[in-house]
């Protein structure tokens, strides 16, 4: 598994706190503690299987016991029927872990299902299509795989390891190449620096100011042309802003060389997958 | 706020642990530390707006000298260009919370103005609108208060206060009958006990067993019709399973008592709100 | 074990970190490392054996080559000089974990063999004994667990699973008709609904509102048996409030369905058992 | 406050996070945000009152607008009726506080007063009251402070900052004489070395080999006595093991210095005081 | 203060945590709870200032009433006597939160200055100084602030912000040029590809593979020179390795663009400051 | 391992989610998830070995699958070239681990490293050398374990476990010998009282008081010895502050008991060990 297992394993036990304050009371009160079973999750949808091994640790660290057979991995296609994996361990633990397990997979396979449409779209472009910090607490890191997983590329990961001009920041150090310069003092090495701009005039200053990324936000696809035949390959340009799946391809088709789409983590559809226990 | 302040609190320095290693590499370089300015949150489409709260809090706890000027409050209808709040701090706190406050306050208004669109759809039938533990880890406090602000209602929180018995619990003992006595003998007397059903002969069963409620799990309109003319308000019946926002009508009107929907919190579409910094 | 075992491990953590600094200074300062030996948990008293799972694990966490045989299990009777458990594992660990374990042990035992107490006296009427919200900080999944192993049933978790209607709810409302009429509206339907009452009228305007169960708070003997009558089996009757070992029969008596008592968890006798290392 | 604000903060936030998942139902529902009132605490028992500011800060917490105005304070005795504070809020703060208050409130008080008991037993001998390692999980700093308020003194407080040789730290040393020696060698000087002791014998060999205390374990009366002679001062005698309030007297007349009892800690029957909200 | 709070207070909890197990036996016992008094913090050795915010929050977080007047700030040079700040509040506050709060200062001090140090060394040569991942646990936030204030650049903050291509990732790949490509395709745009070379051919390769950076691990004098006029401004070069005061002017005048100092982090010299409370 | 198992993996997983947010973006892009490999620790410098068991968890923490030969142990001198450990594993833990491993193992064997040198200037005299509470946050357990293996003593973990008299305490108290009695009369038997002084007359009078240590700071050579002489066995003596590696040949010589140096954990310089990995 890529995710570190100690963000995995607090995040599993953070969701299985909720769930249960001290009991899971039909399923103590009515299933004998060493009855086994088997289980299967079997996919409902078309998309992107994510966050398989997040979803089985839920099972071991609800019993030591538990094995299971896979069948699918992460960012394999998945179509209604397919069986995905075979799972076998105490009933308790099955069914105590079931809705835990299934929130995570669905919620992660519905991010890479969505991004591969998107990566499908853009399609013989040079777009790569690329996450944002739209995240919700404490599930970035599992946001941010499934957004790989399903093809796309990440952004920046937080606001310590990316340097982004925003309006406030260059109205305060007096225009973008003043702010340019005044923060290249200070970077260190390893961090990139991303400009963002409204306008073309914006555009051309921040490009001969040094900015490594230019992100042309919220433009109409006409400037975005023109961002693109002003860059001329000097700098990254990265397109962002109200960009939906019907508008991805003619964005893509500008030019730009990275899309950044919000919905990608804010505005997620889980995944229909379902776990029938034996 | 009627959410928690400690699960609030811990919730936010969770998103901001994650969005800030060590230093807000833009900000803290190219802002000053005492300088002060205002924002706004403006509504950019119309919904329910939900966690404001919340999303002030994020600032409160970045910025002891923060303050707000509230013009709507959760549960209010929000259209495009209103003003929900004016804010005023140091222009280092603004930004660096901006992100972490509009994920949650877009997230929480998004399932808010989903849930009043179902209640909405319902309206004159008996149904209530309920969530699910269809929820994301480390979320569900924050997802089940935005349904209630929506106008749903909120279904058991997790597994410890509510018992409900499905297939494997049922096989265990037997039974449907054989199952409600049994658990019933262990059951404090704070404890309601669902059953899930697939046809009418398990709705009649655990009707006579005596379940609090009965779900009707996935059947389809004519079934649920028959079920509630079998129940004839012995038992509230809860309809469940892949009902949407175009068979939702349908199934209200069978005069089932409350059908649960997952997807208002695990496919929530946030609502676009901005936030402008001056 | 039915209690979670992220929750058991977390506070068996919490007890040790309490009780280790950095070092066990006696024994890892005699005790060779690979020093292995048994030990046994030996009954000093009667009671109800409750804890002995999570005792174990203590040793567990301590020493991944801890074994043990287990002779009693949980909510078994132990009379002075039962053989509970023999262990086997590194000197160190036992040495370590013994306070930890017995603290949890004697402590849990106590609990369960107070409330088997309580239940044989009101055996053979249809009085349940029920525990409270007086529990110690971190330790309610333990305490209630150990209620329900004595042969009690749990009253609800917690503020989040229960609605109970107290006189300054009551007083908020202009009354308990109101009250309730008011909390109906949005309570779940999971949720049960509470009312405390002090006399006989309020027993029966309760009752009328739609209660569904009603406590009879610090009332006599008399006004209990006229509130059974009263009630006519309608709704579920919770005697509370100053209920000793002495009166416990009496009140069981009155016919009531529920007998809550603070005393099962907030004034534990611990119930003695040794641990003999060897 | 003696306890550390740190400590006392963390464990009122996991008392309150076990009491509210993520609403207290009825208050929330019924009582309206900023609707206040007034409270008392009243004791109802004679006792020593113990943990007032760890009580009122469970409502601080909750509650921004707080104020009590306190007649009592940590180590003062009250009689029954006695006003201890006057407290005014926000009515949801109090109600949602109430129980965990009172929950800490009484178990302090309760050990306070046990220990008070003690203390005043053994008043006219040497003997000091003395506390143990025998407290629940996450609650020893608070219970050994209780133990002080109630007169008594704190025993060592953990594994870490005492020497403590057993039973079998000694066989795994050949004897006293040789574990004595062995551990001085590595001991830090801040560090007190205790001895464990069955018979007179091995009162003798401790005391010749340098133990600062000698803990005289489970010993009668008669050896008791006979040990304080043989000691003559040399070093300081602990009884400790099996001692209750009918034996406490005789034991402290032996002449020993020290009288640990596990029950002032494992044993703890809470004082009764109410909370009155208006 | 630059640092985030939620971390810095965090930290500092730890610390007092470590300090404190429930009572600060010495001063607890002996000044009155509401005795004030004054203390300063005095400079002992030249030095840069750094941390000072992070030590009075040490006190504000044990004292709501504590105040200071800072006549330095983080970057300042101080020498033998200069006062930093004057602090007022609880004595039994300034004396629990003395030892945890030049603790921080010191550390924090003795890496700005031992900075500041190099920096000097390095001036008028290109050559920034930097740290590296060669940092304590839970500290690197703390570490990497107190290389910025000394006047130092940071690397990337972990293994997530920056790729560093090693030998053994090189070898996976099948040399440089096949690593670069591999990982290229794969990086979001805001990441930065540095690759370890250990010859002048590995630089050659890495800079027509396209690195961002190269570095320069464990070269001679000689070697990096060549490397300088090989790269001819084409990528950043990095020197890391085994340099020392001594030889770091020598590195710098190579033209390389980065120094990086494990040492300025793994081996912190602190800074004597003083703490007097009247 | 002599250190607590949940301290040491608490740390750990401190230091590891300091250092992958969510990915190591090198590793995990380029290294199969199954390729295996070797790894070696290898000193570079004469020193102690100290922190082997904890080097070697961070990588069993990474994968289950990991394992070592270990060729020496903690206490052992190491000399350059020395193998310490052989290592086998998934090649993407090895390089995930091998800065954290390394940054905790060259940390404590330059403690150790330091504590051995002042042990070895110290032979022959009658002083022990001891630690101080100048550590750093959540690492005073790592620290104070380190000083043992070096062959120093700890001395009061904290502020807890032993009582210090210094000035102000004493000045509120009227003099060292109110100061005293004072305290005595509430310090439990497992405590120790050590008193600061400046001169010969405070040492005189703490003796006369009672102390058990009397701390004599910054005091030059002949006062010290004067001390001594004073003294004559009575108390234990402890000289302390501003002792360097020069003046501790000379301080010892003194007939002081103990020499604290606070530069064994607040300037560590680490220890120079390798991990190669194949």
């Amino acid at each position: 598994m890529r995710l570190p297992q100690f963000y995995v394993d607090d995040l599993i036990k953070t969701a299985l706190r909720e769930d249960i304050n001290y009991i899971d009371i039909t399923t103590d009160l009515m299933i004998p503690e060493d009855a086994r079973g088997q289980a299967r999750f079997i996919a409902k949808e078309n998309g992107v299987l994510c966050g398989l091994d997040v979803a089985l640790r839920v099972f071991e660290l609800l019993d030591g016991s538990f094995k299971a057979e896979v069948y699918k991995k992460d960012g394999d296609m998945v179509n209604p029927g397919d069986l995905i994996a075979e799972m076998t361990g105490k009933i308790r633990g099955l069914l105590k872990g079931e809705r835990t397990a299934l929130n995570l997979l669905q919620h992660m396979s519905g991010i890479a299902t969505q991004t591969r449409r998107c990566v499908e779209i853009v399609k013989g472009t040079k777009a790569t299509i690329t996450d944002t910090r739209k995240t919700l607490p404490g599930l970035r890191p599992l946001q941010k795989y499934a957004v790989a997983v399903g093809g796309g590329r990440n952004h920046r990961f937080n606001l310590s390891d990316g340097a982004m001009l925003k309006d406030n920041h260059i109205d305060a150090a007096g225009g973008i190449t003043a702010a340019v310069a005044a923060i290249r003092k200070q970077l260190g090495h390893m961090v990139n620096l991303e400009v963002e701009t409204r306008n073309l005039d914006e555009v051309r200053e921040a490009i001969n100011a040094g900015a490594d990324i230019v992100m042309l936000d919220n433009m109409d696809i006409q400037t975005m042309k023109a961002a693109v035949e002003l860059a001329a390959g000097r700098v990254l340009l990265e397109a962002s802003g109200g960009i939906t799946e019907g508008t991805l391809r003619a964005v893509a088709e500008t030019g730009v060389d990275i899309i950044s789409l919000g919905a990608l983590t804010h505005s997620v559809k889980a995944l229909d997958i379902s776990m029938k226990i034996k």
